[in-house]
């Protein structure tokens, strides 16, 4: 038997504004005759939760700043993409080569911060979720009133990383999963003691469920079955390196 | 049924330096009662192919170099640790806050060069293969004589990342997986076309690989069933971004 498991949730309706998430991701598990078991993880695309929370903008509505029309030029972008990272960024990490790659509202770095024009309607783009812990949580507590399963649940993205070619997906928000596995002073069958081995769990899950979702196949949410994991509801900030301990900021 | 599944080799033995680690894997497998299929992905921690290999060094017998001892005492770190970091380096890319990153001599930037004690007898620590798609290629085709099935190989290792804390599996070599899965040029389901979706899909299978393998539990190879990849064996230097294209280098 397998030690992990992973099933795409299949025949999702396209979300929009105000849609219940976790009631359709419950519906469309029924409907595939795939139960819910606790400790499942179940993994969401950053971008039906930014659609179902309205979290989008029209970028025919966005008048770019002065700041935002130079850095477009600089960077060869569309200036009101880059207007809409400037408002959600407090802060840029490096601008060059084409690239620009902020620190957003909520702490994350990554490119353009987080805003995006894939799969939606033309003209739209996506937005971070204001507080994906939060939006972790609700999913979360919602499908636990529903279906009366513990599950944890891990809001995804998909970004690049220095050094390395090719995105992957990364986790942006959390509930009832501990993001990071200790082995802190724990001994390998060596008895050397791991003193620096924490593992970045939640990104592992968020990494796996890609591979499930594909990008094309319009699969929004995973179920990911027989990790180990701490149910502590701490988000996602523990895995947000502070800027004092960082040396590429 | 599950879209992706993990399988972990369980009991294998300690490898010690000659060891043939295909063959001790297939005979894992065998024990198990465990059948691999084409298109299986053999996923094989950087430890075990080091070990086997006899990318081994002993500590007592490393001489540190002034610089060496320089930089050891800057970091608060072991001077023959670091001798031998720098031995496997061709630069440095950072040096502070207790840290080491190194761009080493296959070309990865990470912390010490990749140069491990963990899992490991005391006084030894492990260097990285010489050429990890090498080690994955050797493995591929011993697997392939063995058992008549086709499976692609990823070699992985557990590293760090600038502004996220915590540790995840990327992968240092692979054969008979392409590295990338390209979106390039191809239109999502509005008809925008995805200009920059390539995924490092290695990488989120190595990810995988360590949620099944932990850290303490001795498991040095998964199989990873489901994926749907590109067999080309074109190594993993497609991986690697190049450093005039690299903003933190």
């Amino acid at each position: 038997m397998a030690d992990i498991e992973v099933f795409s949730v299949r025949n999702m309706p396209q979300i929009q504004p105000g849609d219940p998430l976790a009631d359709l991701i419950c519906s469309a598990l029924n409907h595939g005759g795939l139960k819910l078991l606790d400790s499942d993880v179940v993994v969401v695309t950053q971008k039906v939760v930014s659609k179902a929370e309205g979290r989008l903008a029209k970028l025919s509505e966005i008048i770019p700043s002065p700041f935002a029309l130079t850095v477009a030029s600089e960077l060869d972008k569309d200036p009101r993409m880059v207007e809409v990272a400037l408002r959600e960024a407090k802060r840029i990490v490096r601008m060059d080569k084409g690239v620009l790659i902020t620190e957003t509202h909520q702490g994350f770095v990554c490119a353009n911060s987080g805003v995006d024009k894939s799969n939606v309607e033309p003209d739209q783009v996506t937005l971070l979720p204001l507080d994906p812990d939060a939006s972790a949580r609700r999913i979360r507590e919602r499908i636990k009133q529903l279906t009366g399963v513990n599950v944890a649940v891990v809001i995804s993205d998909t970004w690049g990383r220095p050094w390395r070619n090719g995105l992957v997906n990364f986790a942006i928000g959390c509930s009832g999963i501990a993001p990071i596995k200790n082995y802190v002073g724990k001994k390998d069958q060596y008895g050397y003691v791991l003193n620096v081995t924490e593992i970045a769990m939640v990104d592992e899950i968020a990494a796996i469920a890609e591979l499930a979702m594909g990008k094309l196949s319009d699969i929004p949410a995973v179920i990911v079955r027989g990790c180990e994991y701490d149910p502590a509801d701490v988000g996602i900030k523990e895995l947000l390196r502070a800027a004092e301990s960082d040396l590429f900021r």
